[in-house]
């Protein structure tokens, strides 16, 4: 019997046992990590400059309490091995050691990660940690590293089936184990021989594809496997966001709390997709439960970019306390095909916190659309026919309430969230977390009343060209309006 | 020279030489396995009590003796290992122990299953047996645990190529052979690593595919292989009726008296699929020779699922002493598609106790439709024409003496068999043998006779949406009507 | 560099350098391997008198001299093991032992072959020679057997990459090697594992596939692998002729003399297929080198199959001292498909001794068509354009000369090649090999000469539905007939 | 992170902060290896006459000054091994040893290339070097051999995964850095087991398929995987210009300096092609960086071969220091199909030395056609909207200065290249490195000025059949023509 959905039960059991909670390798990554890596904007360019002033910079902007805890630096780190074999970091860049950026980084309200890889060299051809596996581990300890992206260049060759590639990654769950110090392990083999079967063991997360690039939906021949293709000998990299998700589909139900499907990186902001586009490649993120780390350059952020990744209530869909993945249940080829040649429509959904539903609309046809969900579809369960179906349910529509561009332009013009306007749009994940958030009922986290469907009926709402609908349902309890129900957090 | 239909002839010849028959990995489920197993219906919500209300109503609804053996505890029974890694059961949920349930259980006629894993943990998070095959072995034979479902989750990525993948499993074969207890062993390692070329001297069944749901023929995009695909590198969940069935048909011949390709749990009642989708559900496991585990809750069993997993004669298929599976001898697909695209019709067919045989016309086409096989299809064998196709058969449905919902319904309400009505429906095994009930040509294993089909000619008859007909066709020996040689069984 | 062809070549090297001419294991089996093989026609029913009374027919028949060397005991031959572990044969099939029926084997002209399985049980499971290997050589060595078809069955998992399959063959090579007897080794893995990579250092022939049926083309879901695909997870059984031939297409030029690829027995004379399929299938098998293992009853020989397997002049194709396997040039789908849905046109060439060029044309289309061959086709060669295209050459049709049905009855009828029209079909390669006779340009090895093709021109011949038009082609060399040099073998 | 066009960047990283570059397994092969080979158009009739006579033509037609260092002599050079193990050369074909060899060969001015295989046998059944690794690197480094073919024939199974096959290449890896002599080392494992994963890490190129033959895009069954198949379990041979190139596409930015995807040797000069489509085989193989190896008889060179291989302009593509391969930007299938059924378009682009971008419109079509590539196609990058289609270009057509045939034939008849028509065409690499001369603006490396594209526009060309049109696009810096800066060489 395989079933992630079986979490909360277990979850549920053991702490009403007194047993301690079984987490996949540590106590970390209950729900998906968030954060800031450099890779997508600056690749090998980095520097303490760039991680300090970002870091400042995501303060400022409300992003930190927004929910993004990591500052993540990615490779070309390294001037190479001292003579006992350790680690050197590039003085050039990094003038006052690695362990004063994890202070500064600290100091800032963020946790810091760090980057090596499972081979010889980093795939920018620095020291890779392979055969350095404890030593390294001591290192990054030693650095106060909180978090290590740990990447599969250069390995070697070893690969070909999940035994050679899950001993070679679970030897630096092991270093990092023996190095004491609690670090988030996040690995990155491209999905090559089946991390979603052997992960949850192994690290908190795990890439499932080749590297993502900035467009909605190209194909690119160096990312061979395309359609819904969830096993790729080889996954190469310029992957689209839809190729990457419908990669996903196929496995994304073996997350669980603690060890995640990673989908890669968000290029929202980076320049190379609409702003419809960049919103439907956060929904989906966030609704399948990838790690969310934001990748453009926040110097020039711009105001839709910040009103995409601050938005409360795709926030909470991502940090929902059941961990549990949205689910693609339905899908079809369109004819309004794009430049590209692809068109089609999805529907997902998945359980919430609360008893609530996600429901995503996903139109990849190239213009705006009607669509409709069912929600004998939107429920659609292995055994029988789900009693959900027969309730009547409001419908929350989680963009609707999403910061305007005046707003979101004065916080980026001024560094701060002092303005008044700001105020209605900001939830402060650091002051209360999305659990009690979403206990209290707060309105942020909830979205927009936009209407309701009655037991056995059907969602109907327009879909924006490369774009989504997504909504929240909740039982409608009462004849009361349920919106008055929702609370304002506690300033 | 592969052949998996010389069985007979080599347990007939072992038999005639005094030399002991070989089977698989021990003696044991000659014919396919039959029972209970709580996964489908109640997951994790599992007890003593549970397990013994259910082998009291399957009692006391005839179904043990109509062949449902085992009584089988799935995943969550478990409170982990204690100081000496001895695995404890959960006492709230077994608060007598688990040896005392296999005592009711096997008081009630029943005997009793278990579950673990070959892996770190199960697939709910407890501990598995991966590491302490030896002592789990010994912990269930001394619980009297008559039967072990072991299953893949969390395996280490112990996985990729059938080497790896069989010798983890054939560890437990060989603690459980070393724990002395004659314990059937039925892995469940969904088809990875191709279980059907090394099943026969690991296990006594092998599942074949992803985890079954409550469907018929949706697609689902957690099961990725479709189709004809015999081999998955990622066989996933939620996989339909039609799905694992067309998996099965290129390597169900593979099957082998006391080694079984297992095509997962029934979902008969649970409320999925229409009654003439639950009869082809059951009527193709029982034709392939599959385990057939009720899944259902039979606290809310209705009539018309009691009444196709009584049928003796679908059940005297399943445990037919040949132990054939049957094999898909046409396939095409057809315009008349469901809601989800799906349209095909086929026919199966094969060889049954007493030169008898098996012919299943399958519509999974979207309407009723008359279908025909003819004799030449129905007996296609590898050398030349068929003998067979020259006599002359009686054409026997095995669906035509169902029984009627009012009795049905009369065992359910009642919780006995005592009405009238129910004598002539109700075959009891417990009693006589399907072996011994064949050989005397009892009436209800063998149908109702309907037709008759001449040398060289075909059966047409009209098989309704997502429906099956299922016959069994008997030599023509004399002029005679051959249904005046079928008994009644001795009462 | 790969490169078969060159294999001439490095053996004329070898030879006039005076180096022992490097064959692959062993210095047999430079021709593929010819004879007969109960399994098709008899599968368990072996005995010591079916053996016999098989070859007494076949030299009686003149098929002994027309080429069949080995007589070879499939499956189900054994008794078990001795408290010693040696291998027992069953004593009421072989009541005078095995080595007795080599010995009868033997005088009567004919090689002994055996058959045994690279696991723990054959596929009739009977034991196997797994972790037996050099016992189980010693004692066919001490039987005086003269080959060795080595199966696949119950193999224990050690499958899954070509070094694991490799090893588990190469056992038995060197155990061979150890035993002193020169024994022809045929493994049989079904293409498992690519053995064309690794099979000329491990045996003299390989199987590339799934068992053969008696069918020419018609689909069966155990033979999942169909159209061209050249590698197969699940090989599987019921493989058609023309599902083989295609599997073979891709790899047929990894064999060398000493080493073929083997595409299963000869349905040939079993009833499945009509007599143009039949001539298909031999021409075929003849064409790419592989063995030629008659698989029929020879006690019901009727007259056209007997003169399909007599024909010389496809037979001295089979033996052709090159051992060069034909090359399929193109493959077309066609409109006029069969009850199978199946439809398609082919053809094949490649170089014969003296340099001659094999050329067929496959027509397994549903109608007799007229098809048409260019000689730029038939000598497409890597590189750039082939010096053949501008030569004139005669055609020889290689089944004009087939023997009449008259004739072959009269064998058949009489066991004897007395009457009086035998001798214009018959060539006796006992008495005159193969080489010896093409190099002495007899005729009955060239077939009938029917026309002339023109440098740069095409040949147009009409080909019935599911057959072939077999031709060499021969160089003119003058205005003279080339015909005229044909000779009569020395009677 | 992958990211091979990072490679400059850590190069320059590594220079500034005077760390050792980081070169793959040795500091050799930086730009692709180029050269010249036997095999292609000799086979296995290889002799010592037949290199130093080759060499001798090469130095006389301008070849070496044009760029071809390496003269290798392929397989069949060897008479086995002495009783100590040392490969013995055979001294009928290089009757003055191969040391003599080599010192003819440096004397000439080139570097000498030998071949060995990681198996039993080379493909043509010599003896191999898997298991003597350590003494045949001793026995080639003490013939002054300075590059190593290593083949992939006769491996005894060692393959599977990649761990099994860079194991075995690795091995030679390190034999040959034991031996102490510089080797460059190009292994030639037909793509196998991904070498594109673990190459750099083990040689200075990998073959990524089956062996070429000399057509364009003609399929042949014994290369069985087709379009854009980037792994395939059997590699095969006779594999078409078209095929290996699809294939290449999706891996070729695995491809780092001193570390090659080998898309196999050159057949311009065979006579399979015409004119425009060796044009198009030796710019693509030219743009993708792979090694370039002619494979052609210099006896015979045509003109129009002579001025296909000895264009600067496009070698200058070849041996850019950037090191980065174009990548296909797009490719669409077209309905002017040729007799293979074969017809698409493609464009190609990638980076150059000096911020000049390289353009390729392949039109593998049946016709010539207009064709059309916009600046934001062929800028196409990952993050965002690249800067640089907002910038005006000139367009350098890189076969439009090629030499006339006049010219060509001139060079072949006087093995001189005084005739004064040379000197406008001819470039001097020994004299003036690509690298300088790109750096000096010399004409010859930047083809001939044909037009401009504004911003934001596209460049349109008409593109022969089966041809290619290559153009490098240079910045317009100034309103000034650019082509005014163009040097001449120094002679």
């Amino acid at each position: 019997m395989r079933g992630s959905s079986l979490f909360t039960t277990v979850t549920a059991f053991f702490a009403s046992q007194n047993v301690e909670t079984v987490y996949p390798i540590n106590e970390m990554g209950v729900t998906p990590a968030m954060g800031w890596n450099n890779w997508n904007a600056f690749a090998c360019s980095v520097s303490e400059d760039l991680l300090i002033s970002t870091a400042e910079k995501m303060a400022a902007f409300g992003l930190r309490d927004a929910g993004y805890e990591y500052i993540v630096l990615d490779d070309c780190w390294s001037m190479g091995r001292d003579s006992k074999g350790n680690l050197q970091y590039d003085p050039a860049k990094f003038p006052n050691g690695m362990k004063s950026v994890a202070e500064k980084v600290h100091s800032l309200g963020f946790r810091f990660g760090m980057y090596s890889d499972a081979g010889s060299y980093t795939c920018a051809r620095y020291p890779g940690s392979l055969g350095y596996e404890e030593q390294d581990a001591i290192t990054f300890a030693s650095w106060d590293v909180d978090y290590l992206k740990y990447d599969n260049c250069h390995n070697q060759g070893l690969s070909g089936t999940p035994k050679i590639t899950s001993e070679r990654y679970r030897t630096m769950t092991n270093a990092l184990r023996a190095a004491g110090r609690p670090i988030l392990y996040a690995i990155c083999n491209w999905g090559e021989d089946f991390p979603w079967k052997w992960g949850p063991t192994v690290a908190n997360s795990w890439r499932m594809s080749g590297d993502i690039y900035d467009s909605f939906d190209r194909p690119d021949p160096r990312c061979p496997c395309g359609g819904d293709e969830y096993v790729c000998a080889y996954p190469g990299s310029h992957c689209s966001v839809m190729n990457i998700l419908n990669k996903a589909a196929s496995i994304i139900d073996t997350s669980l709390p603690g060890a995640f499907n990673d989908l890669d990186m968000l290029e929202v902001g980076n320049g190379g997709m609409d702003d419809e586009e960049y919103k439907a490649h956060f929904s989906m993120w966030a609704a399948v439960k990838s790690p969310l780390f934001m990748g453009n350059d926040v110097n020039v952020m711009d105001a839709k970019a910040l009103s995409i990744l601050n938005n409360p209530a795709v926030i909470a869909v991502s940090q929902d306390p059941l961990g549990v993945p949205a689910i693609r249940r339905w899908r079809y080829y369109v004819n309004d095909t794009d430049q590209y040649g692809q068109g089609e429509i999805q529907m997902w959904s998945g359980p919430l916190y609360g008893g609530d539903q996600l429901v995503i609309l996903l139109n990849a046809g190239n213009s705006a659309r009607k669509m409709t969900a069912t929600l004998a579809d939107i429920f659609c369960v292995a055994a029988g026919i789900a009693k959900e179906i027969k309730e009547d349910w409001d419908i929350y529509d989680l963009w609707a309430n999403r910061m305007d561009d005046a707003t979101a332009q004065s916080i980026i013009d001024s560094g701060s969230l002092d303005a008044a306007s700001v105020k209605s749009f900001y939830y402060n994940a650091t002051q209360t977390s999305f659990k009690d958030g979403l206990a209290a009922n707060h309105a942020l986290l909830y979205g927009k009343l936009t209407g309701t469907v009655e037991a056995g009926g059907a969602i109907e709402t327009d879909v924006p060209r490369h774009g989504v609908s997504m909504m929240r349902l909740r039982k409608r309890t009462a004849k009361a309006d349920s919106k008055a129900s929702l609370k304002v957090q506690d300033a």
